[in-house]
């Protein structure tokens, strides 16, 4: 089949997706075309348009599809709390939880002076312009436990020191179901270091 | 996020694609629309047009741009010897091989009893019509060597036994560094009955 034609091109296309590669990417393709025409042209104008469709909240960077997201939006949200993520998907997944009650502060990058990504490139300026203007007495910053996360979380914390806010860290720890002999180091160290008090 | 916003609804399309869940379909939408917008289009389009972009070569099934695939189009492809298959990757695999240089016929489905696929629904009289017209000699059935492929290729040779043509089936048998431990019994079953002569 040439290179040129419909299905190779889209072939192409498809396996630029992360984890998507020529065998998935042919799999999906076929599966396209020999389905329903209306699901391709829904899924592809869909693909087309998200770019337009979808803006960055103003306030809090969360996606939607007017200035402001639905949760700084919502009159009932706590704005008191904010939470400082890396990205929408972990918004997504504490959302997911139903207990958090407060507001979203998304970052959409974290640092890694490695790839070029500065302090410059996090929206600390819009943080504390909110922590000002919206009553907020407490910033959790619940970026991912790892290297970049936690160098973003030491920086935000830092940054954030002379302001009269509360700055706290997700806890890190053995995870739910998990067994000390096969829990890494560091996690056990920390899970040892950060203990609480039953009492 | 609510149900009826574009990322949710992005999501909700691409969990529909096989072997694609919510957690990956969700990873895709945010890696299309946090990536380059002109790949997001230029994806949505090649999805949206694939339908009326492709269609099925009058002559043996296979997909092309126009009413005859390059491969039935190609000069120099054999036309006195016919690959049977199921369905169009079957093809694309037998391509990439390179040694075939005959012309392919695209059953576009196998014998599923069960599933409501009969015989009315193998594209024979054509296959018939090809044997007559193109100056066919052999026949090679490469269904696949499963149940439905098996019982499809036993009813085309079937249906062929009075045409004047040689029909065969690829060879079962142990895969390519197959170790005859780890081989299921009906494999090395078949692999014994149709051992071939070394001398």
């Amino acid at each position: 089949m040439r290179r040129d034609d419909p299905i190779s091109s889209l072939i192409d296309l498809l396996s630029r997706l992360p984890g998507i590669g020529q065998r998935t990417a042919a799999r999906l393709a076929f599966h396209v075309l020999e389905g329903d025409e209306q699901y391709a042209q829904a899924l592809g104008q869909a693909l087309s348009t998200i770019h337009g469709d979808v803006t960055r909240c103003e306030l809090c960077g969360n996606y939607g599809a007017e200035s402001r997201c639905a949760i700084c939006l919502d009159p009932r949200r706590d704005a008191s709390v904010i939470c400082v993520v890396a990205k929408v998907p972990d918004l997504i997944a504490l959302e997911a939880l139903g207990s958090f009650r407060g507001r979203y502060h998304v970052l959409h990058a974290l640092l890694a002076p490695l790839d070029g990504v500065g302090p410059d490139q996090l929206p600390l300026d819009a943080l504390e312009r909110r922590i000002d203007e919206e009553g907020v007495n407490e910033i959790i910053i619940a970026t991912p436990l790892n290297v970049e996360g936690e160098a973003t979380a030491l920086y935000v914390a830092d940054s954030l020191r002379t302001l009269a806010v509360r700055v706290s860290r997700i806890a890190a720890g053995v995870p739910h179901g998990g067994e000390l002999e096969f829990t890494d180091q560091v996690t056990l160290g920390r899970a040892l270091e950060d203990r609480r008090s039953v009492r």
